[in-house]
């Protein structure tokens, strides 16, 4: 499983994935999820992925092999692309294409049929910083005013922090804090989200990553953190009317 | 769909249930979940229930019509039953007698195969409190010092609050205020879960419900807890550490 979660707000964006993957409960491994696209001064874009493996590996395989192509366009390129709006078009043909095509192999062997979602954030140099969903089959919506995040794969135990604390007007400080927590409670409940993490945050008209982490296991700072929320949370639930 | 939420203290048991349920999201109904089998001074028994509406309900009539039977026997009726693991087998029983009876039904007509699964809590004279699982398959669990709760329904959201505060001294009235804040996370998420609430307490060695309560819409000290939790969870993140 994975959980990945993104936050548009004013200030900008935050973006956090997990790095466990894993088939079966037997048989877990460590990979990135997080995929930074960098020109700095003139775009950022940051593609977060859960699903399949094997899909979100090629499409990201495909769109750093069309980066790179010598035949490079703005209709092919996510670097070339004109605005945030037609970079989310070609990760997300990508991602259809990839999964109808691993998809006729499934169906050759009566397998199931996999299927991958992603997070894309960022801002080209003349945009709005934008955050997507792309659902399995290619297409998207984008995070608004009202529901300024967005959550892939194992979303349910960090949806209640989210849904108390985050809006347009939280800081990236904020944002960072929260996402955090809400990764933390997380990984308490379920098994098959762990560590490390992969932490950026993009600031607003800034055109590059502000900041980006790792997070190992063991982490002091995400441990303290961790730590003084259960403490929070229980003076808070201990001092609380019944 | 369901949330129900059983605790098993030191002090006794404690158990809620909503009572939403649907078959699809426009058609909304108000259903009781949790059923009470009570002889005070000998036994109390609380079943809750989150599956096939059709299953449930005929589960419950069927251990109300062995109850009543003048044939009730302590193999048929829960109430004669010499332990709550006695109890808890006839419970199972019917479960899979039910599911597999209904089963046969959906599997003429190629649909979906239903399920159901319960929390039952309770005390028998002579014996412990005890608190149950029942899988849909009508096999059990039992929950111990380790794991002293049980979820059944959609259960995550409300899952993190009770991993950080509940264990086997959380007094019967701290059990009471985290099942209803767990149910709150839950409610705020996911909008297939909804009042009323139906509320139990069991105080250890007393065979007797202690306090049963339905916790009706805009009930105000329920609102009132909600909020001051909503409170004390955005104050306990701005004074935390980042």
């Amino acid at each position: 499983m994975t959980y990945c979660v993104g936050l548009r707000l004013n200030e900008g964006i935050v973006m956090m994935s997990d790095t466990r993957t894993n088939a079966g409960l037997d048989n877990i491994s460590v990979y990135r999820k997080m995929f930074v696209f960098e020109e700095p001064g003139d775009r950022v874009i940051t593609i977060m992925t859960a699903g399949s493996l094997s899909i979100t590996q090629t499409v990201i395989s495909k769109l750093r092999h069309e980066v790179e192509s010598v035949d490079a366009s703005p209709k092919t390129s996510i670097m070339l692309a004109e605005t945030m709006l037609d970079v989310v078009e070609i990760i997300g043909q990508a991602l259809s294409d990839v999964t109808a095509s691993i998809g006729e192999k499934m169906k050759r062997m009566d397998s199931r049929q996999p299927s991958a979602a992603m997070i894309v954030g960022g801002q080209r140099r003349g945009g709005d910083v934008r955050l997507f969903l792309i659902y399995a089959e290619g297409n998207f919506i984008e995070a608004t005013e009202d529901t300024p995040y967005f959550q892939i794969g194992e979303h349910k135990y960090g949806k209640p922090i989210l849904d108390r604390v985050v809006n347009v007007e939280t800081t990236i400080e904020e944002g960072r804090k929260v996402v955090l927590l809400s990764m933390d409670s997380t990984m308490r409940s379920n098994l098959s989200v762990g560590m490390p993490l992969d932490l950026v945050t993009i600031r607003r008209d800034s055109y590059r990553i502000a900041g980006r982490e790792r997070i190992e296991p063991g982490d002091p700072t995400f441990t303290a953190m961790s730590d003084a929320w259960s403490r929070a949370l229980r003076d808070a639930f201990i001092n609380m009317p019944g």
